[in-house]
């Protein structure tokens, strides 16, 4: 029986465990080994390049180092770098390869902060493309429907006329703000040595201001941003990806919300395309993926709580606080991540029905949508739309 | 490259993912499926023997299951359950063996929830085994250094004089406490069918309150506890064991953190044997085990804060909450039983530093320790040893 | 301008600040110190009966208490007491009442935690009278309503016959085991002095023991649990009464969301008296306490997570942690307190309606109940009923 | 007895309870009023200046509105804005003063969003001019004590070695990272009229797109940001708030830890001035300001996964994320607020003792702080005081 979660308890990853797993962070901590190798060749010149070479290849297939050494070194030690060093390090040795400058300057947590940021930034990076092709198709579809009248609902009630279109550009704008803060968040290379000084690398260099310079080309092999210092202990960097997942989560899971009311039976707004199978009910097909975007929305805050608890940090390295970060951050990565491509399937499939809209507008008895409204409703799905594309070319939100 | 998570950034569970990994719970389920055919034999003599010993068979090895066609399911249907039923269907019927009744009276809910109460039920008797270990091990500690001087410090400033073993007794007493809560917790088994009425059991039965015969047979027979009731939107259960789950952590967690506190170089009134190994500073032992306790304590909040919401149900089943819930429910529970596993590890190698303590104490400013603070002390940890063992006895607490 | 809340921000509480306002905890603290002055006579005779009276008359006007040497005091050092105590002993010099045990035995911390305890006692027998009431009408409901058909839902979607009765029986299994929490929550006295010993009490007695026997004395006076122990840095107390609260929360709110969608134009199953003005439609009757409802539970979770956190204790006394968890234990157990308020004036004013529910269930498509299903959920009804009694008995749940 | 709580349960923002506070909120509400009439002026050139400076009067003295007639507006309508309205339509009419445009075009949640981000922003103003405090005296000891020998500690235990200097540099990193937040954050105004369409504003201006100048008028009154659109619904500038304040809190509790930890008896690296009294020990001086600190940054976790949850909105207006938002968003801002009030105070008191680093680095045997070290934590200091400043000017972090 193999220890270990593939999936069967969280709906929102399902199909998405193979970009943020632990074998893609375990494959993206030996990349930092190897980039650091290359950064230490623009440094000081030390050939490390077959190690370097040799270390991709380990990247590649992350499953072929020894698990059960990987999981008793986490154990053992509260984090896997040591004992994955040993495996490196073993690696190399058997095949006598020289790594002269292997980890040198590093401390465990520049090797796990720094692999934890690139697996955020390539998640980020699928969930932004994500929300694009979201935003895109709500964009289309608050435009074909900006003057279909509809009842607008607050506090549960009945309220004032709306049209299908002002509330498709109501997610459409929940979209934008995702994506411009997505956009703000800053993915920080990571690299202090023991106690953050960087006093390791530049002794190793036997130059002042070595740790600079190695950090630096650390982070451009590795493709993350160059902080300019260690931030071993202000998190706020995970902080701002932490609330980047969030605000994504809570964004789509309003989505989610609504597509669920719309298409309640006696409602019929929105139509939803496909669905999921029920063990006891055959005829039901679940709207499995608005599900899954609120419940990607409901998990969220419990982890945001947590990284922002051991945000608070001590000492040079806090005891238990940087241990109880890794977990909630990859999981409010991976849940945006989630609910984006669940997002992504259901707009795809999303339609309205503007004769239900109609006519809930009429039984609902708080008058029509005249043309005062209907102008007013247009303006809102352009501002929208406006909006959007402004976002996306970088522009203010 | 496998999929999924073997335990890389969770060093609490690290040790612990056996007990309820994904595949435990898989094999649960395939366990309920199983049970509810010996239940149905009970209620209505249908034999279907045959089928329930291949699924014992089947939940012996749940990782012979198909894992991708599970994935997919989770992914399709937004729960694991319906893919399972159709595994389990086609292996009885690759085999030719009948199974008249199976899922009869069942909706998925049923199969999860109680599958998810048999693996917190597992869990719990683990961990419960260990706080008793933890707290005998802190008894004989707490007797031995009763009149040991100490300093007593509040707000981080010496305070008055107390002993080593008064503060061990504050911890015992929280292991008591722990204790009892975890005495307190139910487990019930969830049986209602498809909206919480169990009309499925009663129509199959043909006989009116079959439901409530059936559920009580299932109960027995995986060792759960009869509600009487079907509970699919009362998630009070849930939350008890969530809520027990989160003392247990915090109560080890206040241990795990005055460990940190009491062998810190300088300190020096406690010393812990072993201790993890730094890929920076080989010369250092890192206090890993009290760190672990520490990190599960503060996991534990932010995913009781995701339970405690999605117990506020709709509806016959909710879209979202319910899924929300079986993550974070399972990673509370785990952290639960991970703390506890390295609370028995460390309990079992600390020692106390009478010397160290005493000069503590000396330098503090704030008076001896005089007859009269040894015997108020020796009165707390006379106490704290009673109420211990009461709590084993199921006295009151 | 009067600095304070008064409740502008607070629907939920808005009604109930009068149980647990910044006075009603002022005033408990009064009374801790009134009651340890009794308690100090029937331990060791002294006669600080006029002292305690005086106290007692305090205790009955907080706000006559110098407020802005309060509010310095809190700010200066970090908790009430201290600025308290000058307070009242001012109080008692200027009218020449002896008071030889003043405080005596106690620390700032005994106080507050007693005080904290009382407010929250005080407001859980009221809530559990407002979940009586509650409980009383739904299973009136219950009943009246046991074969009214009514489509169950899922997931969102239509599903399977079951009756308004069941519905409502869904309800009271909520507040029944919303009772059985409350029922099981203790509130006990602190008395442990500086540093949780007891050794200023046996000290001041000339005895050993004394402080068990204060603490036991103390706790009479009050009306509170004898914990036969001081509880300061094992915080299980303040856990279980906050997860009691949290409880009770989300059972209502439960109910308040069933009662938003089930009183959603065009569901029209249930009818609610009263509601809500709006500012900008007349028309509009918004459906406040099943708001308020929902609005409890949603702010139960963090506050809990908050509560569970500050439970990792340390030293004798954190720095921290205690300060950080009187302000969310006093929030949860007045929305506890706000919310069961509400849903008793909204199961007061509560309808159901046979006819839409009926057509609903016509409309769905998803079959009639027939007389197994009425059966079966007659059954349902009569378990509820059974298990309401029997919790407000005291009897298994 | 008054109802109401007027700091007695939070140290935290005990001194500062003047700038956010109810009847600042409340006075923020009629400056909303006041301003839409000032903006109408703009736009459609209604003379409603007499009824704007009325308006001006009565924001000025919030607690001469009828306490209970707002409370029980509250109660009745889940929000204060449909009472206050009525107030200050009776205090205009009584004085005949016309007031043609009061509230037109606007909602309740209007009214409050906007007043909410006024309060917001005037506390964020508040909260930066301490944290540029706190940053340049951090940066000045920093740059005193730059190769002053200390023990970097990591996981708890003495690991090499590093500077005082290195150490505040750490903290000022902190409050660059959270002026940055800061800065970062928009506070918009809030105007959609009924269900957020704008319509009303059109209608009574009979002018399409009246809505978008009014509301940019609106905005220039009120000093807020113009956003362009309604946000009634997309709660990312309120999720934006939230996480900016949890940050504060953050970056301050980690200074508040290290202060804490470092100031403890037998480390003595810090020196703290003042501190608090305590009511059973007369000798201490309780670090009141660290801990303040320590115990916002506890709070904050918990009510931002409230406010995180809330975001997640659903229809036009959600029943019960709106209302639940409130007062989580409010508390947030004042515990950034009171976190910052208490380190501008234990800054300015703050030195760093040389002889005691040193002594703690030489017993620790780790080594000694020789050049290297020493310019390696020169380049440390220097760059962090040099992104203080960069932040400052709004240059990159």
């Amino acid at each position: 029986m193999t220890p270990g979660d593939w999936g069967l308890l969280q709906p929102v990853t399902a199909g998405t465990r193979e970009t943020a797993g632990d074998d893609q962070v375990l494959a993206a901590m030996v990349q930092v080994e190897a980039a650091l190798l290359r950064a230490w060749a623009r440094v000081d010149g030390t050939d490390d390049d077959a190690a370097a070479l040799a270390l991709d290849a380990v990247a590649a297939n992350p499953s072929d180092l020894d698990r059960d050494t990987l999981v008793a070194g986490v154990a053992r030690d509260g984090a896997g770098v040591a004992a994955l060093l040993e495996l490196l390090q073993d690696h190399l040795e058997q095949r006598e390869i020289p790594a002269a400058r292997l980890h040198t300057g590093a401390t465990s947590q520049d090797v796990l902060d720094s692999a934890l940021m690139q697996v955020a930034r390539t998640t980020f990076e699928h969930l932004r493309a994500r929300l694009v092709t979201v935003g895109a198709a709500l964009a289309v579809l608050a435009d074909a429907d900006r003057d279909a009248p509809r009842v607008g609902r607050t506090l549960g009630r009945n309220a004032a006329p709306t049209t299908l279109g002002v509330q498709v550009a109501g997610w459409l704008d929940g979209i934008s703000s995702a994506v411009a803060t997505v956009d703000r968040t800053r993915f920080p290379v990571q690299l202090g040595g023991a106690v953050g000084t960087g006093e390791q690398a530049d002794r190793a260099a036997d130059r002042p201001g070595a740790i600079t310079v190695l950090r630096s080309a650390l982070a451009e092999e590795l493709g993350l941003d160059d902080p300019g210092r260690s931030w071993h202990t202000d998190r706020s960097p995970v902080l701002s990806v932490a609330t980047a997942a969030a605000t994504v989560t809570a964004a789509l899971g309003r989505i989610g919300r609504d597509l669920l009311t719309g298409s309640r039976e006696g409602v019929d707004e929105v139509a939803l395309a496909g669905g999921g199978a029920s063990s006891a009910m055959p005829h039901k097909r679940n709207p499995v993926d608005p599900i899954v975007m609120s419940a990607a929305a409901l998990q969220a805050p419990g982890l945001l709580s947590t990284v922002t608890r051991t945000a608070v940090s001590s000492d040079e390295r806090p005891a238990g606080e940087w241990h109880a970060e890794w977990s909630p951050l990859r999981d409010l990565v991976r849940l945006a991540g989630g609910s984006a491509d669940a997002a992504a399937r259901t707009v795809a499939g999303l339609t309205l029905d503007r004769e239900s809209a109609a006519r809930n507008l009429r039984v609902a008895g708080v008058g029509p949508a005249d043309d005062v409204t209907l102008a007013a409703c247009g303006a809102v799905v352009d501002a929208a739309i406006a909006r959007f594309r402004s976002t996306l070319d970088g522009g203010p939100t």
